[in-house]
């Protein structure tokens, strides 16, 4: 069943009404009728089932016929703090890392990163691709894009167990470092991933006075797209989150 | 050090002279100079450092410095099976799959497939993105290309353990598969992932008919392209490959 993300406004009693881009998904681009059923979500974690009743010009109607919490998200709340790659290849990181259960994207720059800060749009984008993905993934909650900062502003004191990939990093390894405090049995976890040419010798120092743990991601150099998501993969599957 | 995989009969001796694109990428890409140092790679396993010692025309020619045996190359032999999809995708596949280690590439065709079976032009360039991946990530052994075939061809009597992602498996998953026999320890694996539109129930039935074990992700649904690289990051992970 197809399943759109709307505002919480187009919720009345069990009636919901939808227009501009959700209304032409449905009735242009999927061509719904009246009778049919898609999955409506507020963003709260609820799933409403709703049965289409009307559809007139841009705007369709419908009537919820059943209401479900949300069972996709993952127990286990991971930020991927990517550091600005080409365009193609943070797209990309985005949409997978949504599929795979990541609930907080932070955009950083640093001394390395060739790509700029992304603009309004480039924002807006981002989050139309977050969403997209979301819906076809079956998650009931919205992963957040946090506006972009600065790689210093990420080595703030934090409580949240962080770790930084770092190809340069042979000692510490993923597996390990899951299997002891604070990382073993953490709830929130921070992933920090590096552009294209890597962090600096500085950038690794200052975080580790951060409390922030470097690791390697084993024998192979991985490009920086591939890092975060095969983080990412092993920590969920690590909590039983990748079946 | 840049490295380059080149045709056995590059070398003589402690010679090594190479022409073609590698020459030109050494000379005109990456403007190495006499006396500048790469690792050739003859897929056998072995590195060879190299110094550069001749630049002529189109030939590059230099003297082994040191033979050592790759270490970047898993114990694991993980054969990725992947429905034929669009191209974009596939490629996509296999660059982040030579990087988290598959040995083997085995496309396939099937009931839901859109794309159609590869030219040779296809193959070529699947082999191009195979050897930059690995030259990039540091492999030391090309995986293999297998020429495309049916799904059925993938259903025949087989010793090796082979799994096969299925969206709709909800009771089977990968950590449990993986703890027990035959996966268990096994050193050759085969993953099958389907195609945008996902296996037919009868596929299903064939592959659970030759002892092929449908198993889910977890609770969300992963495109295909990522439903391959979740699951190798994972057995990479659970395998002690990704650090």
């Amino acid at each position: 069943m197809h399943r759109f993300f709307i505002g919480a406004d187009s919720f009345a009693g069990d009636q919901v009404t939808v227009g501009g881009a959700t209304a032409g998904q449905i009735t242009r681009v999927l061509r719904l009728k009246p009778g049919d059923r898609v999955v409506f979500l507020d963003n709260s974690g609820w799933e409403y089932e709703t049965e289409i009743e009307r559809i007139q010009r841009d705007t369709v109607a419908g009537r919820i016929v059943r209401k479900s919490l949300g069972a996709a998200e993952p127990a286990i709340h991971i930020t991927l703090c990517q550091a600005l790659i080409k365009a193609d290849k943070i797209e990309f990181v985005i949409q997978k890392c949504t599929e795979l259960g990541v609930k907080t994207f932070q955009p950083f720059g640093c001394a390395r990163c060739v790509a700029t800060m992304p603009s309004d749009e480039k924002m807006t984008r981002w989050q139309a691709i977050i969403r997209e993905a979301a819906e076809q993934c079956g998650r009931s909650i919205l992963p957040v894009l946090q506006p972009p900062v600065h790689f210093e502003d990420l080595c703030r004191p934090s409580v949240v167990a962080s770790m930084i990939l770092w190809e340069r990093e042979r000692t510490h390894g993923l597996s390990k470092l899951l299997a002891n405090a604070p990382f073993l049995g953490a709830t929130v976890l921070r992933v920090i991933v590096g552009p294209e040419g890597g962090f600096t010798e500085k950038e690794i120092g200052h975080a580790r006075n951060a409390g922030i743990v470097p690791i390697g991601l084993g024998k192979r150099v991985l490009r920086t797209e591939t890092a975060g998501l095969a983080a990412v993969s092993a920590i969920m599957f690590e909590r039983g989150e990748l079946g």
